[in-house]
């Protein structure tokens, strides 16, 4: 088959030394580190609706992006030409996933049949795909935010024919994701959440986001489908606020609704600067409690109040994400999903190949820098030195449960004037700075 | 006793005409809206920091408020004046309540032993000044924050001595709550959360933060403290992340401890917005799940990025967080704390006055507004027509649990296109300044 | 000829105790407040581009807006119905203005020629429309941010031939306003910023932003266009940072350029609050500095980091908004210009009548507010008794120019200890409570 | 004389492989980078108030910090020990320059003529330590913010009392600036701006900051001072809003006010980034216009809204705030001055050494990656490149003037459809990373 992106090569890993804009130059797939390859570690994944699907287009602006099937008016034809399109830069670009909405693939028809007809279409063309080609599906999700009935939400909308409707949906999008052995299943709520408290019954709209989701978790039993469920946090946009904000907002409902067993996070880099906190606080926060699953990794503008979606360049943001990932003994089936898009301005093919090699590059040094940091064990010890009072004496007995308020007193009574041994921030991100 | 502040008349209703700085215009304590007086709709409180212990320092200034204690230098002898006055002004202001840290009420001795006589002997004075007084304790709580032993946290430090030390003076704290009739016991936990994650082990601070609150919840058992625990949320500062982070945070924190039912929170304005949310939003959220406690009662600017306290002033503000305290059917136990200080630049102790009078008649007015909301159930009734699908056919399957996926596919198959109701916010925000 | 919004009918002052939310309660554009009406005070306008082209799309969703020529498919014949629908609504709704850009009132043509006669065709219906409509135009301008060329910029465009677009696209706006009796023409600068400084030469940029204005100031006086050109700031959206960033950003650039006199501001609240800072703030600064030209009248969410361009409800921002106003003397020229879009939830007709008609009452009541603040000298008593102490003396001294240091020096060695009036925010903010 | 700090070494470059906390991995002063060494480049200073006044205060928290002079009660001693152990520590740093605060320095006295009198002490045994001591000094100025007097402004307070004060303390600060050979003098406006419109004459206050500042240069023409004048921007805090906001602000103000000549600008990270810029982008503001006179080293936490004055850690910011200082041939006068504190809890003499050294090295790191960068035109190539057109052709014509909008009609209407060269925001990214 004719290449569509004959102007993006395959790309080889050249070092640190190449000038070539279209080589990787830390990126090294097969490279071990430890006893997994880079690729192992990293799980890498090309988010369909981005690069494939992503246009240019802004609040104030029309698309610039060209791409090859650009002058093709069949939608169906389109589709295909993407997802072909997605394959051979997967190929070339060494990424061994992607992930998708199911209208990113499928152009949504004049019927819920005949959008689930065309999703079939081009699903048959994945699985024709995955003959000859290595590239996976990472996850599956359905669109439920684009549409103008899901504009006052999907499985909160007030309307329980919406609910319906997207339920609807999302059991094809299981159902699609199965069949291409998806590894994990994604819940973003866009606009589950709402634009004013003063038309909304907020209780009547997280237990129907909690009844979604529970028919969710049945229907994958049903057909089988073992992926993981994840929930990925944003506090806003498009919507006032959405439900699932933050890290803890998420926990907090996943246990209110007995969901906990059954769902871990998709955590965005800039979905949490948006949240107020760092990416390493998310991650954190939900490795703490069991539940990270996978990464959108892209990075934000922290000055900028909107989700701009940026490949992830910066090397203090790779190499905490990798710390965590690497802290949580890896993803599991999650992995690394480019949610980014190139800048506006940025509308060759040329651009997207390139931004994804320098997000690759960026994550590739971060493994390595994480990797050196746990292996010197730089941070750990430091670490474990400082909380080593909880380990023995008075603070075992407190973690054992032995000493309440009564007993406490006493002791405190008795101890000497304390001195809090320093925090010592600054000497650690010189310490994280020798090792970027 | 001599008047401490000669310069403060009893203030009075004068009604809306009054040019008086010095009477309400809107507050009217005795005057019913439906079965309660003012008074017992909004259950004032004088928070003891601000308005006694406060001086005007700011992170770049030194003190500017004028107080009659400023020319005595016996530290238990300003604290006897600084409570003496706050009788006065609660007084004189018609507060019902008062809030404190055991340290705003009595200085820190040199030990943990004289710092609990110092307490004794300021709790002595409240007692007999209740003999004479109508003004209560409405909740009290321990400064966990400001001693540099607390520098790296209280339950959640580091040192277990320090863990130990926390608990010593939340026992005292407790029983002096208790001794004074306190209505509820908040935790702040200003220092409970951490400046870098490459020092911290959050994961061990956060489950000593529950073993803390266990304890506590036992030692009020022991000694039969009824009141109600709060727990206030605060994103940040003075910690570049504080685990209380909003009320999400919270219940995600409280299920996961088992502190449930043993705990509401305690929510404030200026809190809310640093955490990104709306008053009203955290005042929902907190409803909804049914720890919704109390109030602190201030507004910050959502133009700055730190807890400026300032009274409330904003009638939006007032009347929407009247509306979530009526719909809780009022705050229990709970009241609406001052926790504000007038500005800088207000340093005399008229402003003080006057800064309590503009909030009370902002309040006053904020629940009068929210009354004609509900008793006209001018939203209610939009919001329940909004909702009412869920009340019958489709809706009521759903929400029986009698529906799954593959029933509402069936369902989606057959219906008709959506044409959503519309949200309406403007008519909504136009409706609302009718009534304001 | 037919309505096209038969839903909306001839909006009608009815009173404050009205229901229907088709009627004023609070723009009564006869009434008289001082010797003008509230129609010559407010000089409202609509703006084409969210009321006729504004469809609802958002970055993550599709358009909702339901309009009456949303199933023609000629664009230059649903051009032609925009601006007959805009007419209607006007008068429908007693706006005696509208805004537009070149090209939301006539499609992008294949080549620049084709789109002026595109606009041509329109202008010539405006005329028509005219003469029986009392609608007339308060501004015009070129959309120079959508069409991809513009990606990197317009007049700050690093390719020449961009620019040269941008100038015939310039020169055809100014044409068209002065032929439609336009009173102002704006230059709100979308793409006249950067992404990113590590590609940018931000002083030639800023320096060709400075010859292209000198240009149109130049045209305006060889085609006798008297209007007043207005820059209106934003600091960031669509572009990471726009050079029109504030109005103290326009007033350095102006200055430095030597465009003051040629120039003022049209000033925006969501502009103003996403730079940080209050919509008084940046009126009050426009009107010190005598370059204060119009108003978009809308308002933001300070909780969000984007444009909302919401209906201005918020009676503290009409209030202040209109107390700047008046201060100014009014607008001469200019006006408040609804740049605000229905929420996209509010899909129908009515709902975009009923947005204009809650902003109308909320700046109507604004007006009112304004107007007593001012008649009673409420405000300005307290400012000017304040600074006081510059109008003689010491301050008067200074002011004369009289005194320096050396000479100051002395009168501080002699002057006793200074304690400065109280600033009193608290009580002002009481005192603007009374009005509202 | 005894050591002050007698834990902290005299600080040795040993190298990136070292592991001693006390030592330079990457700072070696004397090593050349080009014709220039790496003091010279750096210029690194000493920030009194931080270093040596500073004690780990915070809205909320007690002192933290331990100094030698702790126990040390009389004031002028403790002035007299933090002077010596500033020159300690700035020679055992090699630190060549600190600034200084007047009431940093020495303390305030019970009058005008005490205080000059107590700076006059300290600035005698600054001509002592000068004899054995690289240390200079590289810029003085006054503290007009802390004392209650400055509550409501100092230049800009509406009490003109308060204005000869300030003048008189600015002459002081002045003489003493130019008898240490300071080689600046900085105007850091805390307290000019205010804390509500509703009781500010804005105009009148920019007024008589422009007559301060132009008594300020009058009076240092007539004492001989020849060092530049700066104002540092600084968009908030303490102060809800600061006339000096940014670098726009002030260039719009110095312009205004007749001052363009007379005053450069000390730009801060933190404060940049408090106004919503980058370093770099006030950075490039300043340079573009001619006002690039000193920096503030330090860096904020983009997530939080206040000044935490952190040390410079970060590498991107350190490169690229020398990457514009290189590209302006360096700072002439200014130098680097670390306004930057240990967190709350590094609390020891060691952490502040440490804390210095670490912010010493990523400028170190800084320099030597943006002069790679500038060394091999890494950047500037491509940005030539991109702005090239303006060279030739249509680009020259238009800078020359000799186009104007009718000319330029004419070459757009017969021009090609434009395809702008990608901006290749990524490309450069990851070129950027490459180098550091």
């Amino acid at each position: 088959m004719d290449e569509l992106f004959p102007e993006v090569p395959l790309v080889k890993y050249e070092g640190k030394g190449s000038d070539n804009p279209l080589a990787f130059k830390r990126y090294d797939p097969d490279r071990k580190i430890g006893d997994r390859t880079m690729r192992e570690h990293l799980r890498f994944s090309m988010a369909f609706w981005h690069s494939m699907t992503g246009a240019g287009r802004d609040p104030f602006g029309e698309p610039t992006m060209r791409r090859p099937w650009d002058r093709t008016s069949d939608p169906m034809e389109v589709a295909r030409q993407r997802m072909r399109g997605m394959f051979e830069l997967t190929e070339k670009l060494s990424i061994p996933f992607f992930c998708f909405h199911d209208r990113d693939i499928a152009p949504e028809g004049a019927s819920l049949r005949e959008s689930n007809a065309n999703l079939d279409a081009i699903v048959s063309l994945v699985r024709d795909l995955f003959k000859t080609s290595p590239t996976r599906l990472l996850w599956g999700t359905a669109n439920l935010f684009s549409h103008p009935r899901y504009m006052h939400g999907a499985a909160t909308s007030p309307d329980p024919r919406v609910f319906a409707h997207a339920a609807a949906q999302v059991k094809k999008a299981l159902e699609v994701t199965k069949e291409l052995g998806g590894q994990n299943y994604v819940f973003w709520g866009g606009r589950e959440g709402y634009e004013t408290l003063l038309n909304t019954d907020m209780k009547l709209e997280l237990e129907n986001l909690g009844r979604f989701l529970h028919m969710a978790v049945d229907y994958a039993k049903a057909i089988g489908f073992d992926g993981q469920f994840l929930i990925e946090p944003k506090p806003m946009e498009p919507t006032k606020h959405q439900y699932d904000a933050d890290s803890a907002a998420c926990f907090a409902f996943l246990q209110e609704s007995g969901l906990t067993g059954s769902f871990k996070l998709n955590i965005e880099t800039n979905h949490a600067t948006l949240a107020g906190h760092t990416m390493q606080h998310e991650l954190r926060y939900a490795r703490d409690h069991g539940i990270l699953g996978s990464v959108d990794a892209n990075q934000g503008d922290e000055l900028l109040g909107w989700d701009t979606d940026q490949f992830p360049t910066n090397l203090y943001n790779t190499t905490l994400v990798m710390y965590e990932v690497l802290s949580n003994g890896g993803l599991g089936r999650g992995g690394l999903n480019f949610d980014a898009k190139p800048r506006r301005g940025s509308w060759t093919s040329t651009d997207l190949a390139v931004s994804h090699i320098a997000g690759m590059d960026a994550f590739a040094r971060g493994l390595e820098t994480a990797w050196a940091l746990i292996s010197d064990r730089a941070l750990s010890k430091r670490v474990e030195a400082r909380y080593a009072g909880w380990n023995a004496g008075l603070g075992a007995a407190i973690r054992s449960g032995t000493e309440g308020f009564a007993g406490l007193e006493k002791i405190a009574m008795a101890q000497a004037p304390i001195d809090p041994e320093p925090g010592r921030q600054e000497e650690l991100e010189a310490l994280l700075n020798r090792y970027i």
